[in-house]
């Protein structure tokens, strides 16, 4: 069952995560059961040499795209901290905009599993792929 | 045997990755015998909520510290590509400056292992830890 | 295209891989473009205490599986060789039979990624997941 | 503090995992501080094509040792569970005993992790490195 919207989520995002969502490069595009989809609205700023969006960008649009996942499952009342990430980089993108299509393999009661697959928008191979693990604190503590 | 210093690193750095450079938030403290030394400077844009800093800071202090390492031993004659990074996060770091100690595991033709730990300036607490690869390209495109 | 079948594939293993086949605990179901489906058969000697199946048998399973999908793609040229493989256990395995549907992410010509996933046989429950590199060396080097 | 000696640890594998102990393939050599030393002694068995020590022997022996460095913290009262391994493969060890030096990079609790470095034995090389998460249940639930 999916708890917040992606409306909702966008809300709890601006006033949680400024830094986040100030630059307006994150734009959540879908929350289902069990998934995520966030986009990178491309920028100068996310390029390395060569043209391509950096190694630190595609971390955080996967990272942020999971957690988000899990917000739509289990909503805000804890926040969950990334415990463990491993991305693979695979192909170098173009400077477009990229999407992470984010998924949980696992949500447990105190860790949630996901992978993410980031794809430049419109197309569908892959450019990296990212797992990663998240600690879910006892659910009493409500934001 | 290291190749370049880092004065050289830094100058490499300033041409080539503007991007990296141009904020002043990573000083390049050492360079050594497979290993290197990478400070990212305190600021606020590197925070996330609770006060602490974000996972792509400390992911791009990782890479890029491994990235400097390999530099050292085989110079600027090819772009290294970052292919894989895993990430464990143990602690909250503080709003402080960190530093990666980072160290090559394996410097073969093709490719090259590191690991990096992450400890706030002038601490020996491990706030994150990565290992990482890196695919060398053929040693005769100079750059 | 797929440049070795299932027959192949389980003659070659037989001819190079001995260690792998003489126990009869693997059994190549599927070959596919870019992917892969190998069974585990269930053994007492799989298992760990609680009953369920050891992660080093888990581990071999998505390895092996990988393995063959590269197989499928580039035949018996050479040796691809592990260079790294991350796993993420999810769930307890009961003790049956498991399979690792297995798919490549990327066949480039030095190095592959793929990631397997885990379930009982007949079932679709992730028990663990796994991505994986491989070092393709040259293809000249004909086994 | 160190709460299990070495005997200690040895008389619980038997005991809890006799498919471990039963072949005496694996030596306890040393328990410490936040770390363990594990041995494999060399048997044919391990073997993969080429002569080299094979991926799920290393994978056990890095697992199996970092298990027993978290037995050496916190006594026997749960079985902590691997969640995640990530091992990279740096070089084909030769056909001898393999030691990994088992350190734990954190213990939390509800999460530890760690690190493996695996060498031939007498040698100080590293052929593969591993780092793992484990979680650890309530410590009221004792064995």
């Amino acid at each position: 069952m999916i708890v917040m919207s992606v409306t909702d989520i966008e809300a709890f995002l601006v006033r949680e995560f400024p830094q986040i969502t100030e630059t307006g490069d994150f734009v959540v595009e879908e929350v289902g059961e069990m998934s995520a989809r966030l986009r990178l609205r491309y920028h100068e700023r996310h390029l390395r040499p060569g043209g391509t969006i950096s190694g630190p960008s595609m971390f955080a649009l996967a990272d942020v795209g999971l957690y988000i996942a899990i917000l739509g499952q289990i909503g805000p009342v804890a926040l969950a901290v990334t415990t463990n990430l491993n991305i693979n980089f695979l192909r170098m993108p173009e400077p477009r905009d990229l999407v992470a299509h984010c998924k949980l393999l696992k949500l447990g009661k105190r860790l949630a599993v996901g992978e993410a697959s980031l794809m430049a928008a419109g197309s569908d191979v892959l450019v990296a792929h990212a797992t990663a693990t998240y600690s879910i604190p006892r659910r009493s503590e409500v934001l």
